[in-house]
């Protein structure tokens, strides 16, 4: 049995097969016993993300429309060059910087971010009133995800999250053995009154001291593309406090995309509405705004969850890699990150502008395809008719790969995988990865992969030919 | 009773008192409900590392012999410049390095650190037949520590660590809810006989299906200084192996300190002779001999454990900071990472001379008092009088701290909390921090605080006057 198990683990691992097999035979003489992980790796495999990035391997000649990446023609190597440089021509200065620094990160460090923070929320005060304590530097936003979960979670406790969401924090919350509770949204974010619902039923079933988190990506959300409204904001936060009755329920904004704004006004974080900083946990990062490569974001987190985050970050790390937390800084007070987000976000103005125009041109006669048209971030998030299933095994991701040669992210990763309502008939199509050109030629190819799976539409189309 | 929560917790937040009463009152007002911590969180406080960075904060008057930082004069500020402005001059070559990576690391990457591994295992072939699916870059090697235990254990399984073992580490099986069992070690590392007995034990038991890991710093261990000998290294494995037997036991070698050899010959390590390469997991990391500021290591694993840590690491942060990776490869390829090498072993090792011939001068003619003179690493391991205590709590320390205004890590730390025969007193002492002067000062100050809280001493040191 264990030799089975071990078999079948080297066939997994993508060897070619000759060594996996010489592999397997010089196990099988030493008969090593299976090995037993622990539950929290059990919980973590058959991830969202594993699958989606092996299909990306597989179908590495399609245009891809899944990727996540950011737009990589613009990503800011003469300034990120040039503050390296500055910073590592001091000697003495230099060698603190390749120094260990903090696991918060430095107070001086933080004190930049906390200034940044204070702009994009436009407090004149530049929130001064905001001990440097509570924020806490990290490995690109998503370590501020993780170690929160970790923090919060025992298997069983509940996190109501929006309907769609992003599919990495449903495989983290899977991991920590979280309930996943989905909420109703809609083209102004999470919708109060569902969240309100969704409370009121955990309440009546006797569990609201096992609800630990609302999660919200505030700003033109991954995957939907929307951004919760102004009127909305106070309200979540307000539901949320008001169902902290014996354990305080946390809301964790992600604010990921919010300097990728195309349009409109920029809106307070539902943070900046929370007066005792008690109940929202702000995640931001500069993967998206400047370059995650860098891997630096930062969090901003109530007093009593400090200690419990950095305790498990001094474990995990004993600090994020500080000569890129001194980048970023450098380039923030230097002004060239101001200068690079003002570029960055002109370039996927116009990319998004193309993703749509093309959604019109090509989608706009199959009847019963709609999508969103978001005011930033990177994706555009399109529903085709009911019946019309994305997923991977499905006709039309066969069709779109191997025919069409495109691909795109199915729209069911954004939901709890065991959640029996969920939609199984929308795609995330991402305009962060591929030129202008690309974008065009993906969505006429995604077009006819559509066409090609949708009986009534093909016959539509031949009729009008 | 949520509220008086709050309120201590305020105050352990570090502000001024005027401020934290004021949040208190915003608090009370607003009446929050007491904050829910995960089980892995509350296992997470009250770590080692925290007691030891408030007293040094507390006293940062005093010459440290306690930090475990690197030395600070001899960081390679001219080389990570210069690597770093000639992998981001090149723009379409820059642009990727700015842009996620992998959640391993980059392939092409993972081949320069299997290369680099090969060098320090004497291996001609280049250790091509290690699939290079087999190595992961983390940030540091406390991540890859940090992932393999969590990848591994469940509360109550079992590791085996020498005694005394590094601290942190044990702060990451205690928030795991480990069992750590301690087994002896001497000048030659971790005693066999004595793993054979522990593991006989345990056996007898019943338990031997819930021990996960034997973990073990192969090289200068931090805090002993010893390394395990080449005789032993074998040894140990074939135990481990000869007890896997419906579970498989793993082996953890902490390889961290193993480029900072001040003398003899190098010796290969215990993953090398791990023929199947299913035991050993082994921890490298450039923080120690390059920069612990760009925060790179790479571990090697079992292949069944593979999947698990990436998983785990995925989630985590999708991969460490893509620029820093790269910056260490270069420095490798490029001969600058094994000149500096070089020149910090020349660096250390008088350091080192400089710690033992102290210890000879300022303890040599004080009873009961031995040291360890390592033959690499940061650290000295000196043994006081059995009633001598060295806690932050004891005479000694407080003395030392107060009065002589030095500090040192008390060795209790190195041992598990609740094993009840931990020695008292012992006391890690760094070289890596301070100067030669700051070394022989420090050791100075340290000799006259033991002589102040050793009365048979003191009595002597009268009498010879």
């Amino acid at each position: 049995m264990p030799l089975t198990v071990i078999a079948q683990n080297q066939f997994h691992s993508g060897e070619p097969g000759g060594v996996a097999v010489l592999h397997c035979y010089r196990k099988i003489l030493f008969m090593h016993p299976v090995l037993r992980l622990s539950d929290h790796a059990r919980r973590s495999s058959d991830q969202a993300i594993g699958f989606l990035m092996q299909q990306a391997v597989e179908n590495a000649d399609c245009i891809s429309l899944a990727a996540g990446l950011v737009d990589e023609q613009s990503l800011p190597v003469e300034i990120a060059r040039e503050a390296a440089s500055q910073l590592l021509t001091d000697g003495a200065a230099g060698r603190k910087i390749l120094q260990y620094g903090t696991t918060a990160g430095p107070e001086p460090l933080r004190r930049v971010f906390r200034n940044y923070l204070a702009e994009l929320e436009h407090r004149e005060d530049g929130l001064k009133d905001l001990p440097l304590s509570q924020l806490v530097l990290t490995t690109g936003s998503q370590q501020l995800l993780s170690l929160v979960t970790q923090a919060l979670f025992n298997p069983g406790d509940i996190c109501l999250v929006a309907a769609p969401t992003y599919f990495v924090y449903i495989d983290v919350l899977q991991a920590a053995g979280a309930e996943i509770v989905p909420v109703a949204a809609d083209a102004d974010g999470m919708v109060p009154a569902a969240l309100e619902a969704a409370l009121k039923s955990i309440d009546a079933a006797g569990s609201l001291d096992r609800v630990r988190l609302v999660y919200v990506v505030s700003y033109f959300d991954n995957p939907s593309g929307v951004s919760v409204s102004a009127e909305r904001r106070p309200e979540l936060l307000e539901i949320t406090q008001r169902y902290s009755r014996d354990t305080r329920i946390l809301l964790l904004e992600d604010a990921a995309y919010r300097e990728l704004r195309y349009e409109g006004e920029p809106l307070p974080s539902i943070w900046s509405f929370d007066e005792t900083r008690e109940t929202v946990i702000l995640a931001q990062t500069f993967s998206k705004s400047f370059s995650p490569g860098v891997r630096v974001g930062f969090g901003v987190l109530p007093t009593q969850l400090v200690k419990a985050v950095t305790d498990l970050k001094g474990n995990d790390d004993f600090g994020s890699a500080h000569l890129n937390q001194h980048i970023v800084a450098k380039v923030i007070t230097d002004g060239g990150y101001q200068r690079h987000v003002d570029h960055v976000r002109e370039s996927y103005r116009q990319k998004r502008d193309a993703m749509v125009a093309a959604a019109e041109r090509e989608f706009g006669d199959i009847p019963g395809v709609s999508w969103f048209r978001p005011s930033g971030g990177m994706y555009v998030w399109m529903k085709l008719p009911d019946h019309l299933e994305t997923g991977f095994s499905s006709p039309l991701f066969q069709r779109a790969t191997h025919v069409d040669k495109v691909m795109y992210v199915p729209g069911e990763l954004s939901y709890p995988v065991d959640w029996t309502d969920r939609p199984r008939c929308e795609m995330r199509l991402s305009f962060g990865v591929q030129k202008v050109a690309g974008i065009e030629e993906g969505m006429r190819r995604l077009a006819s992969a559509v066409r090609a799976v949708v009986p009534s539409a093909a016959t539509l189309q031949a009729a009008s030919r």
